[in-house]
This record gives structure tokens, sequence and C-alpha cells, in this order.
């Protein structure tokens, strides 16, 4: 098995003095400046993480190797694939940006890909400075270990502005897969209305923030520029994405005047381009209906087993969704679709 | 039959004349200002509306009286219910947004509703300023050809803000349906990440607009302040209902206690307080998915018939949804559910 969605968190600032140049250390030592204090989640509520996954030490969940060998790869799990959401595109600074996200990078190699062969990283970058983001893949994507560039969800700008030419190029020109991941904190609000009031509002509207990308790389002829993109969509749901398919479809044969450099239907690209992770699942209640769901993608291969480790969530992907498909199918989704988009 | 979306158009800011003050009126001759400039969709592109309601004399589609009765009357439709695009939401003089919106709900009463009784209209409100909204609706709203007001499903803040609660009064006050209708000018981004490059991105991500906007109004609680107010959602598609209705119920029943006066599963209250026009139609090209998706619904009562009339669409709602349905559900889309929502 193949888990594509395993969450390490970096414990403290101080936890990467090793790898920050010295000014950067003198600064977040004499200033109150301490790295990025936004999260993509509520960190410290009792229910985003599994119990055991906290320590005694009072070190977060996600942060020890020894626990994560053993709740994750314990079982059946060949690879893991690590996602570390540091928030660097909440910064500013963009030197404060740069300097942080190479030593989050670093530090993965140090302490996590370097002694554990089995799991596999993800880039972290100033994805709101894309040449510079550019520059940070380039860097270290020369490590075995990294297969992805991490980029959140939300952003100032939607994905496909050519503004972010300089990054596609960069993942595809290493090979790497584009992870986009649930949260952000770009500064701009997570509607297209302004600011909700309640997280629960951002959290269900997340499925809203990924359709949206999707229609911005698809419609700016993103695929079509870097036609060896692959994209995974992680922590995105799923079962909104047929009938994004469908309406997408149908307003391109409308409007594909607009757009002429799309020559095929968007759900095309979708299904050549895109993979996404199962966990959490948003899911109706009934297995037919989900059954309809996964039919309706119109492809067995764009689904990837995931964990979610250390997030803790009341249904496990095994039991609400991989045992209601027929082998074949459930095979592809707990390795053989990530181990084809990672290279594994 | 109901038609519940038929567009009619004000031919210029001169027709509005004898429903304006005269400090309006010289304004509007004298200086730059001719009223909205913006709209939701482009206007004058050949395929915007169909070719028989274009006139010779260059007024635009949706203007004439005579052609619309021709159009959208003269077969089974019992009554047409009337919305009236005009977009005093791009307005920043607040003054000028409630004396056009006034003019144009007056322009409605003389020039539609008074002369064909099969007419039904839609309120026109500066939705920006929800007091002077509200003062609006309580000025006209006994004029019984009234059942609607109409809101760009675009706005500034999410519906569910506190800051719409004397819009959510007036209306519920009047016993009048609350039509949130596609587009709206803003000022904002139409998606959560900025701006998007090309119109086809807008149009097709309007449906997360949609999606946003219920997400805000049934976690704010809208629906527990205001229990009797009935929503209508105008040329939103519907297909992308189902799979955000079970997203939203499972993160409810995770994160509920963000929103503790929400009681019930978000879908009830959808179910509930929530209809949908069917034109146009964001359906899967199979009308076996096509009826997967109405089933989904959870709902024979959610869906109306609609020809969004004057804008022209490659396929009608006859065709490719009613003639695939029992006899029993087509017929509670082409009247009853319009019948009872619009209380007809």
């Amino acid at each position: 098995m193949i888990d594509s969605d395993v969450h390490i968190e970096v414990p403290n600032a101080q936890a990467l003095f090793p790898y920050l140049a010295d000014y950067w250390i003198e600064h977040i030592t004499n200033t109150l400046f301490k790295g990025p204090t936004d999260t993509y989640y509520p960190p410290k509520s009792p229910v985003a993480a599994r119990a055991d996954s906290r320590r005694d030490d009072g070190a977060p969940p996600g942060s020890s190797l020894a626990l994560l060998q053993e709740h994750v790869l314990g079982g059946q799990v060949d690879y893991a694939v690590l996602n570390c959401l540091y928030a660097i595109d909440s910064l500013h600074n963009p030197d404060a940006a740069v300097a942080l996200a190479s030593a989050v990078n670093d530090w993965q190699i140090a302490e996590w890909l370097d002694k554990e062969p089995r799991l596999r990283g993800s880039i972290v970058v100033p994805s709101q400075l894309p040449a510079l983001a550019a520059r940070e893949i380039d860097r270290v994507a020369g490590h075995p270990g990294f297969v992805q560039v991490l980029l959140p969800v939300r952003a100032q700008h939607p994905y496909g502005n050519r503004l972010f030419h300089p990054l596609w190029e960069a993942i595809t020109r290493n090979d790497l897969v584009a992870g986009i991941h649930f949260g952000g904190a770009p500064g701009n609000p997570p509607t297209p209305s302004g600011w909700p009031s309640f997280f629960f509002e951002e959290y269900a509207g997340m499925a809203q923030v990924f359709a949206t990308q999707l229609t911005s790389m698809v419609s700016e002829g993103v695929f079509d520029q870097f036609p060896t993109l692959r994209v995974a969509l992680l922590e995105a749901g799923f079962t909104w994405l047929p009938a994004h398919m469908w309406r997408f479809d149908k307003e391109w044969r409308n409007l594909r005047r607009l757009v002429p450099w799309v020559k095929r239907p968007p759900s095309e690209y979708i299904r050549e381009h895109v993979r996404l992770t199962v966990q959490p699942l948003d899911a109706p209640p009934d297995p037919k209906g989900l059954l309809q769901v996964v039919n309706q993608l119109g492809s067995e291969e764009l689904l990837m087993y995931a964990s979610d480790y250390p997030h803790q969530h009341a249904g496990d992907p095994e039991s609400v969704l991989l045992r209601h498909l027929s082998p074949t199918v459930a095979q592809k989704i707990r390795s053989d679709n990530a181990r084809a988009w990672y290279r594994l």
C-alpha cells in the first residue's frame, strides 16, 4: 500500500536552527518573529489528531519519526508521502519565506527522508513568489526522497494565472508532482463573497476552492503548456468532481472560443493530469450512492489511498470506501494509482 | 406550467425617467453617469439571446412585452416570473442605487405587471445596503404582482453575515421569495483565489459561488432565525448540490459545536428552504447519470422549470430532463413546485 498523505510537523522554529543562517537565528531569537503563526487547521483541538500521536513531552503530533514509523509504516504500507504544512504562504517578508522554506526542506532531508527509506517528501516552497519557489525546487529536487511540491489550495491568484508559470516549469523540469493541499493562508478570503464567520464554513467550503483552481488551470491552458504536469489534490474530497466536470465540459462547449487553446473537454485534462486522495471522504451516507459517484468519475485511476495521519477522522477509507469496490479497483486505489503518479 | 426565470431588460436610462426624481434625470442627462454599466452576461453577443427576441429598432432582447407575450406566454405557460438584471449592486453612490432600484420597480409595475396579469415580478434592490433594500421592499411589496426579491449571488459579504438580517426580515415580513441569481458586480473577485482571466472561468465557476452562499446561510443560522424564508437559486444549475449536501452534512456532524444553532443536518435546511430553476442544465451527458443526480437531491420538490428567456441555450429542459422523468415528478417541476413556492 501507499499512503499518499501523511503529515509531519516542525515542532518549533528552534528545530530549524541547524538549517538556518545566523541572521535568521538571531532574528527569531531576538524579535517577536518566530516563523509562521498561521495554520491550516486548528492545531490544538483535542480531536485534530489521534490521541496516540501526542507525546508526553508536548511535541506536536506528527513530529516524531518513531511514532510515525509505528503508526503509519507498521502495517502493509510500503511508502508514505509526507506533507509538512508550514504556512510559508502567510509570510510577507520574501527573504523570511525563502529562508524558512529552505530550512524546512533541509530538515525534512536530514531528519526524515535520510533516516527512513520508506518515506517520500514534498518540497515546501514560497508559493506566493513563483520564481523563488522554482529556485528552491531546483535546489533540493536532486534528493531522491522528494516526489512532490506542496502548494496550498488557497492562493492570492488562481493557479492558472501566468504568474505561476515558473512554478509549473520547475515542477515539470524536475519530474515532480504538484500536490495541491487543503488550506492556505494567503490573506484573501476563502470564499468568492468575502470572509465567512465560522471555521466550519471554511472547512466545508474548501471543495469550492479546489474546484475553482482546477477551472483556472484547465482554462488557462496550463496542461497544454506543461503536458507532463501531474497534479495531486490532497484532502480535497472527490465527490464534488463529477458534477464539476459535467458543468465544466458543458460550458466549454458553449464558450470554448474564449479559450481556444483548450482543445479537449476539460474532464479529459482532469482525468489525465489530476489525482485525488480519499481521506477525508465527503461521501453520501449510502454505499450505493458512493459507488455511483466513483463510477461517475469516469476513470479507475483517479483516487489514491491516504490516512491523513495524524489527523483524526470518524471513518477510515477501508471500511467506508474500499471494501465496497471490486478488488481490482480497490487495489488501484490502495497502491497502483499512487505508485504510478509518484513513480514509486 | 410556470416559467420561473424570464428576463426583462431596461432598454436605457431614459426609459426610467418617468419614475425618477428631477435631480436624477438632470444628473443622468448632464453627466457621464447613465446608470449601471456592468452586466452579468456579455449582452451584445449574438448567441446571448434568441434571434427572434431582437427587434429591428435596436431595443435589447427582453425589452418588449409583446414579444415576451408571444414567446413565453403563448403556449402552456400560466405564469412567468420576471427577473430584471440591472446591476444596482455595482453602484457606489448609495443614493443613486436607491433611486435607480425604485425606478426599475415602478417601471416593472407600470409597464409589465399592470399590463399582463400572467406576469409576476422580482423586486430590484440595492443588496449591498441591506437596510435601504428593506425599505424599498416595504415600499413596493404591496403590489400583488411582486413575488420575489432579486439578489445577485456574487456579493461583497456572504449572505449569512448578520449585515444582511434587515434584508431577510423584510423578505419574510412581506412573504416574498429571496431569488438568488447567477452573476453580480460587487467589485470583489468571483473566486476565492482572486480574479480569473477569462469569462469562461467565471461562468463555469458560478456553481461554487452558489455553494458558498448556501454554506453561509445555513451555517450562520439564517433559516433558524427566519424559519419562513424561501430561497430560489436562479440559473445556478443543480447537479453540484447533492455532493455539496454530502460534504456539508458530514462536516456539520464533525464541527457542529462551532455552530450550535444549526440543529439539523444542513441538507434538511436546504430541502426545506431552497428551490432551484433547471435552465441552464449542468447535466452529465447520459440520461441515466442525470436521473441518478435527480434522485440524489432527495426530494421531488426542489426543481422548478424555467426557460431563461430570452437567453439562448443549446438544450431545452423538456428534452434534456423532463421527458426522462416520471410524469408525476415532471409535473412537479413544470408547475407544482413553483406554484407552491411563489404562492401562485
